[in-house]
């Protein structure tokens, strides 16, 4: 199943996507769709509202607007941390993003002003969305606890990133960060590994691997996240980025106004983005 | 103004203290209040309910139970930066918890099992409100939308602090963080600066220090926050914490079950918690 997050009437609902047709549901966004219940192959546990609109050129919100959690992983790919000159890191690297940051996967990303920073950078990402709540759990109930995966552009802003220790400011500007543009649930893509990953940028192709290079797969981290506290429906793990990103080349890379970022996972779907200022 | 989230039958309700009562506010929590317009000394944007419950003995939750955004500050005090052999930080250093985090003012701090960790710490901070949406701010605009000041104890878990570059995972341990009692508003305590800090534990005077020491002020973080996004009505900015923490002592301390901790604030109150695992 497809579940998506619409704009419609000044407000969002959720929907169910169906052939060339999205089905709107009885909920206002698919986080409170999976805290009304497990969503399963036999059905949803919120009603159908009766309408429908056309999924082509539906103006989409980010497939989970406001998280209780955006929990983001660093350096978890093989291929990256190399590009980095990082060893492979023994636990996860764990930062966070606020709900400001997020966009939806056809909106623009807005850049700050130049005067503000003049190095954000793509990373593509999967990312887990929780199905339910889930406390200490092993490996197996871990699995069990992911609704399903969508996809992520991390975007962040190098400077501000890399202005202190903590990646956070540099990870978090307003309006930063597509999130979509369906979530597309477990029984459809498994542990989630196994996954193509793309992004190019104006046509060229800056990062293509695939989740076989998580260094910490989905499970494991939403097993590790429960030890620290409770995850809750809704909540989005970022898994972390391939190589490819654009402050590790030589001559280092941006994103510049005008910019337009596609970001693709096998099974899931492709985000389109233009960069705008502001 | 003095504002409170009690717990009461079974929910949360805003209060105003007023003497040795609390009057009950028409508002489920005091980030609610703050969303419905400015708190100022001439009144409160939302009504009373008609009822008081004794200030002694109430139930008080978290004094923003559910903020947008938690953001915390790292050494931010010039003791601490010392203690700790770290230089002066040339820009805030910012980390995040979640709400899973906060616990109320007179609640259990919950330490995780001794298999999962044995270094919890505490870190006594001045915590700012956010009053209103504020953007871009210059440092009067950032000061002005500053709704007033509490005490959050920043209780952290070393280990998994220190587990890898990024401070979040040992920041947001479910139910560690105390915050509380009250909001007390600017016009009672006016920048947050010159105001005493203390943290005492089993009654042995652990921190005390002054806000003076803060390297970044509250407004210069409001200021810089706002640089990279919306800070919202309810939002916390815990301000750092002053030396004598646990672990820079010579030998190093931890937090045990039954270990009472008191942090206080000049101006604003104490908040008294006792440890217990889980």
């Amino acid at each position: 199943m497809r579940l998506v997050t619409v704009r419609i009437d000044g407000a969002t609902r959720a929907g169910r996507l169906s052939g060339d047709e999205i089905v709107l549901l009885d909920a206002p966004d698919v986080r409170a769709v999976l805290e009304a219940g497990p969503v399963t192959t036999g059905g949803l546990p919120v009603a159908e509202s009766g309408g429908t609109v056309a999924a082509d050129g539906t103006d989409l919100a980010p497939v989970i607007p406001a998280p209780d959690k955006i929990i983001c992983v660093g350096l978890n790919y093989r291929d990256h941390a190399a590009e980095t000159n990082n060893p492979l890191p023994t636990a996860p690297i764990y930062f966070a993003k606020y709900r400001r940051a997020l966009t939806g996967p056809y909106d623009p990303i807005r850049l700050p002003p130049p005067e503000v920073s003049t190095s954000a950078d793509w990373e593509v990402e999967l990312a887990v969305v929780v199905g339910r709540e889930v406390r200490n759990a092993g490996p197996d109930e871990a699995l069990g606890a992911i609704a399903g995966f969508t996809v992520l552009n991390d975007v962040s802003i190098r400077d501000w990133q890399t202005r202190t220790t903590q990646f956070l400011a540099g990870k978090t500007f307003e309006g930063s960060t597509p999130v979509g543009p369906a979530l597309v649930t477990a029984d459809k893509i498994g542990d989630g590994r196994g996954l193509n990953v793309s992004c190019t940028v104006d046509g060229v192709t800056k990062q293509s691997s695939n989740t076989d290079q998580l260094v910490f797969g989905p499970a494991e981290l939403v097993a590790d996240l429960s030890t620290i506290m409770t995850l809750d429906p809704g909540d989005i793990i970022a898994t972390g980025t391939p190589s490819g990103v654009g402050h590790a080349r030589n001559p280092q890379e941006a994103l510049s106004p005008g910019a337009v970022v596609r970001t693709a996972i096998e099974g899931i779907g492709e985000m389109v983005n233009t960069c705008v200022v502001g």
